[in-house]
């Protein structure tokens, strides 16, 4: 993967898609699972690991070092995302990003209703449990959590479904949903298998105007913008969002991740999970992982610099892909990422070939050179099931079971686009004899 | 850092300890804070970022070849610490793994309270707050979860003082402390600051024959394992410890660490903080950062196979660094770090230079070589207070204010001894001439 030339534009893309021996012709897809790191994030990883090992609460020169690598590493990716760098708290990814968002949600409901019967002396409009809303698209790292605290009787959540017509949760289902005791509304930017951006921007808006109403408590607004970062471009102010979840290894940056805050602490409440020696100012300690923040930043460096051209790029080949595809299987082809009226991420193309032994595991278990998935990878073990979130967007199951979820990077070629495509015609013409 | 020669053997000591160009005189004796990572292990990380980035949870060859590195790196961090893989959660850091292990008592006390009442119908002995036992100089990541636990009236908590004369909790102290609610016992295998090993495997053994009364509520046993793990022999089995806090930064690993459970969820309870995508079995999820743990893995490794080797020549340079401080500084000297009948970890040499302009801050900041701590480098903000940990152990007040914890790590030699004590020397002589 070198030199890649683009309809607008050239641009070198660097990206080391490393295969052993075997594996050389094999080509990934598979950019929404996780992409590999671009070399100036290892390079940037490496020299920390050699040179910026003290630890950063140490008063002395390796400490200082360090601290330096992790503040610079703070400005970059709030800059990505429109924030301040005080806004960037780290975390160890993800998974632990959107949990906090949760648990913050509930502890700010519980110390409202506090302080609230402490001035009037009795329960006001926030009594009762807290209550969350969320799509029912939303990962498992919102969804597992949600569903967590209604059953531990910690709060009550209302998963708004999509809309089978554009598999966007829509505006006015949500603000319908909200009760009086809302403490959160948590919607990704951008789902994982579709691909279909959510209208953040315009509930953020609606809820705002809530807000300002004097006897509600603060709704808080989430978004986990996971698939988001490094495709589109994402702006939390511009968004209206109080946080919003930043998750390094889907644009090129090492397994950690970041929470913005919209003003930690101050305008917006932030509970820490975890207690111990006052990192991240007490909302998130541990000795920090120095190598993997300076790669994160590194990594968000290359996205403020580059999205037009990253966006441009995917964008073509995808709809290369998709033109390709409908070349080869005319209407046989089904794309499960294409909804009246909703933007598409420019690298994801949910797709099924419709045909009785087509199912999607099979299909890419078939297939000699494609890497790719049939949805989240972290749903792998659930097998053979078509996946929930393309049934919740309106795909008829049958089409479901057929999907593969293709999603393409920096530096996959139009040359590969043409190998999948010829993979997929060959899998397809195999299962289809054999059967 | 090369050749390294030492009384009884030789062996190559490389970890790579890089200054810039006005550091290069510098000598690290803060092995303690933090230590450099071996070169072995930074390759072992630097593979993995650019062979193994693909998603452990992908069911394709570039998943499984990042699973493959990750199940490898548990069966060495679970040998160097005499587990089972299977015993082993990888998590954030030792914080995180700290903090897990009292939320899962909490969660066990309350479940257990439950399953009673569902039983028996009313209370038993089990109602209440659940008791936590810990000593008084645990690490920020156990005492302040315990306040916290406390604050919010989710548990109570004995902090058992450690003897001012032994600077070790004593084993009678800690079964005094035991009442029927107690659901946890946390002590940390060796003191960050004084290097002292505490009876870990004895308050075991007591509280087992406790846990046999049927009628009791099994008691859980931890240990903070994070400043033994690399310097003595450290076994969970040996111990009797049920929950095993590893740390990777202080054994010249990355920054993530790891719980050893004796038997997650089946003979030990372990209840999650964070819910996900279900990987490490569900007990931690999130997209594992596979880098950080093939370096982990490779770092113990290196223990298993070392140990032996890098505690002798540590000991053997930290008894010369304190037979020089002794030779030099005569009376003058106090070892924080001796204490009659106590274990002290081979590399930890806690000393105060006694004197009324000598504070461990100031002769720190007048050094032109030496590169240490006061204590706790998470500490490192509570500036000029002497050390809570030592005026625990019994240590003086004046005494305990010029504190120098020095800690010497695998490549320490004696050169590096000589040129610390002639500046410690140099230092003293300035700072009692302006004075």
């Amino acid at each position: 993967m070198a030199k890649q030339s683009d309809d607008s534009h050239t641009f070198t893309v660097n990206t080391c898609l490393q295969f052993s021996e075997g594996e050389r012709d094999r080509i990934y897809m598979d950019y929404n699972a996780t992409t590999p790191l671009e070399p100036e994030v290892i390079q940037a990883i490496t020299e920390a690991l050699h040179e910026a090992w003290g630890n950063p609460s140490s008063s002395y020169i390796a400490g200082a070092k360090a601290k330096a690598i992790i503040n610079q590493s703070r400005e970059n990716v709030a800059r990505m995302v429109g924030g301040k760098a005080e806004d960037i708290i780290f975390t160890s990814g993800g998974t632990e990003a959107n949990n906090l968002v949760l648990h913050t949600a509930v502890e700010h409901f519980k110390r409202n209703r506090e302080a609230a019967e402490e001035r009037e002396g009795r329960h006001n409009g926030c009594s009762g449990l807290p209550h969350i809303i969320a799509s029912n698209v939303e990962h498992d790292s919102i969804k597992l959590v949600a569903e967590h605290l209604q059953r531990e009787g910690k709060a009550d959540v209302t998963f708004v479904p999509v809309s089978k017509t554009t598999a966007r949760v829509e505006v006015e289902d949500v603000v319908a949903a909200v009760r009086p005791n809302t403490c959160l509304i948590s919607i990704m930017l951008a789902n994982n298998e579709t691909g279909v951006v959510m209208p953040v921007q315009d509930i953020c808006q609606r809820i705002k105007s809530l807000n300002k109403h004097p006897e509600r408590l603060r709704i808080l607004l989430h978004t986990d913008a996971a698939q988001a970062l490094g495709k589109i471009h994402v702006d939390a102010c511009e968004l209206g969002v109080d946080y919003l979840t930043i998750v390094g290894h889907k644009f090129y940056a090492p397994r950690i991740g970041a929470l913005y805050v919209s003003g930690p602490g101050t305008r917006t409440p932030l509970y820490p999970m975890l207690f111990g020696g006052g990192q991240e100012r007490n909302f998130r300690p541990g000795t920090e992982n120095t190598p993997m923040i300076a790669g994160l930043g590194k990594a968000a460096e290359m996205v403020t610099s580059n999205l037009a051209d990253y966006e441009r790029h995917m964008r073509s080949t995808k709809l290369y892909l998709e033109e390709r595809l409908r070349t080869v299987f005319k209407d046989r082809i089904h794309f499960n990422s294409h909804y009246p009226g909703s933007e598409i991420l420019p690298n994801t193309c949910n797709v099924s070939i419709q045909g009785p032994t087509l199912q999607g595991w099979r299909v890419l278990s078939s297939c000699r050179r494609l890497l790719a998935s049939v949805g989240a990878a972290c749903h792998s073990d659930s097998g053979n099931r078509p996946s929930h979130i393309l049934l919740s967007c309106g795909v008829p199951s049958e089409v479901a079971a057929n999907a593969l979820r293709l999603s393409v990077g920096r530096g996959t070629t139009k040359e590969d686009v043409d190998a999948v495509v010829e993979d997929l015609r060959e899998t397809v013409r195999l299962l289809e004899e054999i059967n």
